[in-house]
């Protein structure tokens, strides 16, 4: 098994970008990370997404975009894990290159939700939960979510105002990102007095439904050298599944499938949470960034807001989170998520994060989580 | 890189299965597949599925399909090419395998067809082909394969009835499957008097709308010894890919990306198309039997009707294919495909086809198409 690496980058900001397509979206990120790598074109492209099926009647979006990106021929499939799906289609890439398969792939999430109504987007997500056993009796993702959060309240006996620094550490960390959908800061009032979506779930507990693509190439180790880059190493790629319907979780705070990728990843790299000096958090919902951060091992069951209320997420924190916006402020294009959260951890380790660098950042872990907590991948990357 | 073999084996039988679900298709399948190989549960899962998302609002089906056969927490994706989406899907568990990522992985195509409207299926199969360059003006995947059929007719002087044996050989090889859909043989006469679908194309030209799955288990050499299981290897395992719009290929009847993807999997095993003793092409259409089968090189250019009609395509012939059935009459749940024409090929390989088995079988092929042409994926399997 060969050394991986990410030798290069490319992203579109994220917003409701009415006048690019889906395959637009994509070639802009996928062109721009070739550039960025050096590289003429990849031997392979693995692409995460999850609903442009359902929203743009397009399916083999492997092909579809190796040919709009001039690469035609080349080896290309798409990978899906629901909201995971980028991170699922990183680990593809990861496996073409370390078994040696390939030597340069691309890995591009992309997805396209706005060109659909509001009715087919909140269907579209819906696919991410069980769809006989919770779909069936009418209930929405956000819906699912808001039970998690409900549960979470009542069983560690915190509040809903506890949350509300996640928010807005994410929303300050935006301002400094040109790639984010929400550029501005938010108040503990101006949450406070966010609408409810789903109770107790407000506007600020939530993720927006968005456009965007993010592309990242991968290389072994001896091709990053050759090429003179500066590569990010790919030490853990890791993934694990629960049941996809909450109704039967062992435990509904526990994230059994969070926990158990984060400790084959720390396991294959050799390293512990407190070896982590940036965590790119899935900040979907408030309530998935404390149960994340928990089953990860940056805190104990119940008490991810004490981190976030000691200031331990911020920048200069000793866990810092979001430190590009995060899904909530960043933006979320669902199938492309995965790979965001990997491209803004390698502007954090490449030391190209401007105002929001974290100092010395050199070890780095994602956790994407599909759905609920059904599907997780975590990815441990360092500086070489 | 290790040496990836097949070691169990598992399949539904094909059909308008209406008193089984998705997730109980592949719990069939895969159950059977452990139960073949002689273990317990698998590391992770691989997923091929084109329409779930669509057809039966359901995706993420790793992690849904992991839980469903009881092994909750294994790493799992979905893998999806259109209606290479089984290849792929093999594909990526051949990578697991090989990087050493993982020992034993399991492979499930499965799709679930026959619980949608007709418009539904026409639509969803539709998503193969370019959404904004073709769908867009009205053309189903039927009609497309019906351009190039024409074509085909056109440019090589081919008449109609020449493809007509194509679907006597796979009809007559389902008669001894018990999972085929269509176990009965058709006469030259039906064939010429079956109703136009899209002409040229007739219901016999075409395969059918269909649910099931087929499952594979995969391992390293040396665990399938361990094991005492007769492995079959993986010797090659490619793709390639071509623009999904048909007005922008090079050559409407070259299948670029089926000739690459089989010279690409040559190469890695070392051998040519005269080496191959079993090759199961994907029927979809007869035109894509008859293109397939030049692209990989065992017929010149417009020549493939005659080794149709010189007997080379039968079982005792020198390029035996749908030995089981083949897509046309075992029948074709497209993300499921790729995965039964493994699953043919190993129980040729294995000895295990009865009236049906090619003599001496050792070497074989398989080719999984998506959309008229633009994922392709080879796999060539051996006798150890």
């Amino acid at each position: 098994m060969r050394d991986v690496c990410i030798i290069g980058l490319g992203q579109t900001p994220i917003g409701e970008l009415w006048d690019t397509s889906l395959r637009q979206l994509a070639y802009q990120a996928l062109t721009a990370a070739v550039a960025d790598a050096g590289i003429d074109r990849p031997e392979a492209l693995f692409v995460g997404n999850m609903l442009a099926s359902r929203l743009s009647d397009q399916a083999q979006l492997g092909a579809l975009l190796a040919d709009t990106c001039g690469w035609r021929g080349i080896e290309a499939a798409t990978v899906e894990a629901a909201c995971a799906s980028g991170g699922a289609a990183f680990q593809a890439g990861v496996r073409a290159v370390a078994s040696g398969m390939a030597d340069v792939v691309a890995v591009c999430g992309v997805e396209k939700m706005t060109e659909a109504t509001s009715h087919e987007v909140t269907s579209g997500l819906a696919t991410a939960a069980d769809a006989d056993y919770e779909v069936a009796h009418g209930i929405t993702f956000v819906a699912l979510n808001a039970l998690l959060m409900q549960r979470y309240m009542h069983e560690y006996q915190v509040p809903h105002e506890a949350f509300c620094e996640f928010s807005l550490n994410a929303h300050k960390n935006a301002v400094n990102n040109p790639n984010a959908m929400f550029r501005k800061s938010i108040s503990p009032e101006i949450y406070a007095k966010a609408p409810v979506i789903a109770p107790p779930i407000n506007l600020y507990d939530s993720s927006p439904i968005c456009d965007g693509a993010a592309a990242l190439i991968l290389a072994p180790l001896e091709v990053a050298r050759d090429l003179g880059v500066d590569p990010i190493r790919v030490k853990a790629s890791a993934s694990a599944t629960d049941c996809l319907n909450l109704d039967d979780r062992r435990d509904l705070l526990s994230l059994d499938a969070a926990r158990a990728s984060a400790q084959k990843a720390y396991a294959q790299a050799g390293l512990g949470p407190g070896d982590v000096d940036v965590f790119e958090v899935h900040d979907a919902f408030s309530i998935m960034t404390a149960l994340s951060l928990e089953a990860a091992g940056f805190a104990e069951p119940g008490t991810a807001t004490h981190l976030a209320r000691e200031g331990a997420i911020a920048i200069d924190g000793s866990v810092p989170i979001s430190t590009m916006g995060g899904l909530k402020a960043r933006g979320h294009p669902v199938g492309a998520t995965g790979v965001y959260e990997l491209a803004d951890l390698v502007t954090q380790l490449r030391g190209q994060a401007g105002q929001n660098q974290v100092p010395d950042a050199a070890i780095g872990m994602t956790q994407n989580i599909g759905g609920t907590g059904a599907t997780v991948v975590t990815h441990i990357l360092t500086r070489e």
